[in-house]
């Protein structure tokens, strides 16, 4: 076994052990992955707003460095974690491992990953969540799910964002959705902008039958 | 020494031995870092149809899968080859080494070299080029040089793309510019529109002092 297979075997080995912690806890995580600047916080921001604590959701989310994340999530009564990843492109199942007790507590039922903005790495480390989610945002370009098939292959649900600016763009919706059902052809694809608050009803609804 | 640190020996290595290949020939190499959809490819389009043949530029192009950029830059008498990384996240020097003598044939004076759209680990490896250029897109958030330190301090040149849509956005200039300049200092920052052509002709100026 070459060394890359065998640190992806490790962090399947830890994946499949927080898959079980979560389970055993009736927790839902999901992992949510695009590349940097596609407003997977922003769209934390809103759905936590839109959820409350009494829903008790939690974060955990990973970047290279800063907690900017970890403050613009910050919400009374509900748990975030930051992890700098430094060195590496994605989170990786170890990590999550020595955060879950700690952010997961208590009456914890849906569990936001926010990954290290990126459509490799990620892609092929499992944290152990329910699923992948991918964002991709209207400003990427339609071809993304075709240049970068695991991701989106991998991820059932493909979230668009930021269509406010549709307007704005030579954004081609046609060939996006095709793009994403070439790689996925039963993706679940939710249309949003976080900002305008467009579509953000759908996404709620989608997280509402996951817990 | 560590795997890690063994494949980065190796690979700055390389790097070296294409620098000098590049140097022999008088070729200028710039290596584009930037996200999934930050517009590299538009950039190059526009600064292929600016140049032109006479110029002799040449590019090679990195992305995960498919062939897209390569046939979106295809000029008569532009010599573009295309990397396919499958499984990683960045371009290596091995990978550019092999195609070099074909791509950067007899004339040829600039070389443009896309890199697979990534913040993290393009960053790290050395492909033997001149110097490394940060694109970031107006749609990302002002906060991605804090977040992605390595690349941002390693790049002397940040190229702001996509400022057509800033009208549309909550983008603050001010706040982007001081995050560029706290992990790099000194950097020259050239604001464009690939689209719109605003900005064009100072990116073009730039490159004509490289050669």
């Amino acid at each position: 076994m070459d060394v890359e297979s065998k640190v992806l075997a490790r962090n399947d080995e830890i994946a499949l052990r927080n898959r079980v912690w979560l389970e055993e806890r009736g927790i839902v995580a999901i992992n949510l992955i695009s590349s940097p600047g596609s407003g997977k916080t922003m769209l934390l921001e809103k759905t936590l707003d839109a959820l409350g604590p009494e829903r008790t959701p939690a974060v955990i989310v990973g970047d290279q460095q800063t907690d900017n994340d970890a403050r613009r999530l910050a919400r009374p009564g509900i748990s975030v974690r930051q992890i700098e990843t430094l060195s590496s492109c994605h989170l990786g199942a170890g990590q999550v491992e020595r955060v879950l007790p700690e952010v997961a507590g208590d009456g914890v039922r849906l569990l936001f990953i926010e990954n290290v903005g990126n459509l490799v790495c990620p892609a092929a480390f499992d944290l152990g969540e329910r699923h992948k989610i991918a964002l991709l945002s209207v400003t990427e370009g339609e071809d993304k799910p075709l240049k970068y098939p695991v991701l989106f292959h991998d991820a059932p649900v493909v979230v668009i964002t930021k269509i406010d600016l549709v307007p704005h763009l030579d954004w081609n919706r046609e060939s996006c959705l095709r793009a994403i059902r070439t790689v996925r052809p039963d993706a679940r694809i939710i249309e949003l902008s976080a900002r305008s608050g467009e579509g953000m009803r759908t996404w709620l609804e989608y997280l509402e039958q996951l817990g």
